[in-house]
């Protein structure tokens, strides 16, 4: 007899929060999406954009919003490095059947790996790595554009701006990267400081496309910051494959952009990903239920 | 017959203003020192600090307060590199027999070249390049922490700060540097991280002279930025001698920890400063002098 329960799995984000309904046999019924869900934003913000999001899928699904109450839930959410938070979020009086609870980090890579030792790299704006080992979490990386976030696409971005000022100022060569960012910046330096005094990650993060492009098309500034920030990657893949990993996949907004400039000897540990985060979330719920059973 | 008229030099910087008074022979008669004097802080109140510092250098000369109004004023000034903040300086009214105001990069490497065209480096929490070649002011750098001051004090304890905090996770190999930084920063990133948030580019150069130490130690990662300072420098160095400049002056508080690392092609560029700021901002006001007679 097919097993009727309902699975539903939750990847909650600083700016967005994704829902999956699944049946327990892994057969997709619906998606759905809500608001900002970090933990920091206060619980009753991020449930409300939890339960929004569940609800979009429950309805996707075509299911009653009231089977919320006989759902299980698989939840990776932001902002949840303080055991304080951690702690606030399970006490959590949730509509749900059970709900179980981990960080952003985890879910993405339980959904990379599935069932099996592995690790993830997340190259987006920001940049972390982690390992699931024997079910222990272990992370390198992560801390924040200010001192943390190697190789990332603020990072990327960051080293292209400081570089090309350089270059208007013709400290550096000129050439297509430069020329590229100083005209968004107003070819000034008069512009560039005051925009440079309130920009945010993100705002350095949008130049990564810009010098990926230009490093594919041979601009020597360009190359030398996408070779740094594959090295810089390659960093942070010896030091999960040294906690154990043997495989990692590359994640995030700016992973395929790095990937072509990462050493040689990290490369056997890439592997593509089985799985979305989401994946991860209704695979995490899942195995709570086996492990309750 | 001796020249008797008198002279004050006078250094209006951020944090404090320095003046000394001289006779037109070059006699040094005293000194003074007052509070800020970066013109953005308002005119009164960097006025405020420059009469106090040359009431001060009067008094210690063993002159009248009210031989002001014969002497005559070489100011080199902070925060003057809008044309707007230059005029309204020019138009102040000031006490003196009269005043010429430069910046204070001009009167810095006024004072290190004396009459004869050449550069300086400045290497202090931050970092800027400018070259007097025939009397016309060429500047290099100097744009801020954010996206500029290339091998400033600041820039290299923040290329410590983010590369310790990759040691604390064994990313890369722990060593001197890394675990007097890490110390300092409560030896987790937890620490790290909100110090970092409200960090100044000030308290990045405080780790600057540890860095320094450390690669005179053989710490391989101390080294590493050192070296990277000293391409950066060489960088400057070259752009300078590039607009004309055959001997440049390093000046700052680091830069006598990053001589060590410059570059071989670039050292013979290298001179002593023949005198400071101060003598700078006197030659200035003689040199105006000079020009009305």
């Amino acid at each position: 007899m097919q097993d009727q329960r309902l699975l539903v799995g939750i990847d909650g984000g600083g700016t967005k929060c994704r829902a999956r309904v699944a049946t327990m046999d892994g057969e997709v019924l619906g998606e759905g999406q809500g608001g900002p869900a970090n933990t920091r934003l206060g619980l009753d913000v991020a449930f409300g954009s939890i339960i929004a999001a569940v609800d979009i899928a429950l309805a996707s699904s075509g299911l009653d919003l009231d089977r919320k109450k006989e759902i299980h839930a698989g939840l990776g959410l932001a902002g949840l490095s303080l055991k304080r938070e951690r702690d606030m979020v399970a006490a959590y009086d949730h509509p749900f059947a059970s709900m179980t609870v981990e960080s952003d980090a985890y879910i993405a890579c339980l959904g990379a790996h599935g069932r099996t030792d592995g690790a993830i790299l997340i190259l987006g704006t920001g940049s972390c790595g982690t390992a699931l080992l024997g079910g222990v979490e272990h992370t390198v990386g992560g801390w924040g554009f200010e001192i943390s976030d190697h190789a990332s696409g603020a990072h990327i971005g960051y080293q292209a701006v400081r570089a090309s000022l350089l270059a208007l100022e013709g400290v550096i060569p000129w050439g297509g990267l430069s020329s590229e960012i100083m005209e968004q910046l107003g070819n000034s330096p008069e512009k560039a400081v005051p925009w440079a005094e309130t920009a945010t990650p993100g705002k350095y993060g949008k130049f990564a496309p810009s010098v990926s492009k230009w490093a594919m098309e041979g601009d020597p500034l360009a190359i030398r910051i996408m070779r740094e920030a594959g090295e810089d990657a390659g960093l942070l893949l010896r030091a999960l494959e040294a906690k154990g990993a043997e495989c990692v996949a590359l994640i995030g907004g700016v992973a395929s952009v790095i990937e072509p400039w990462l050493p040689a000897d990290v490369m056997h540990l890439i592997v593509s990903p089985a799985g979305d985060s989401l994946d991860g979330a209704l695979l995490l719920a899942r195995m709570h239920l086996e492990g309750g059973e």
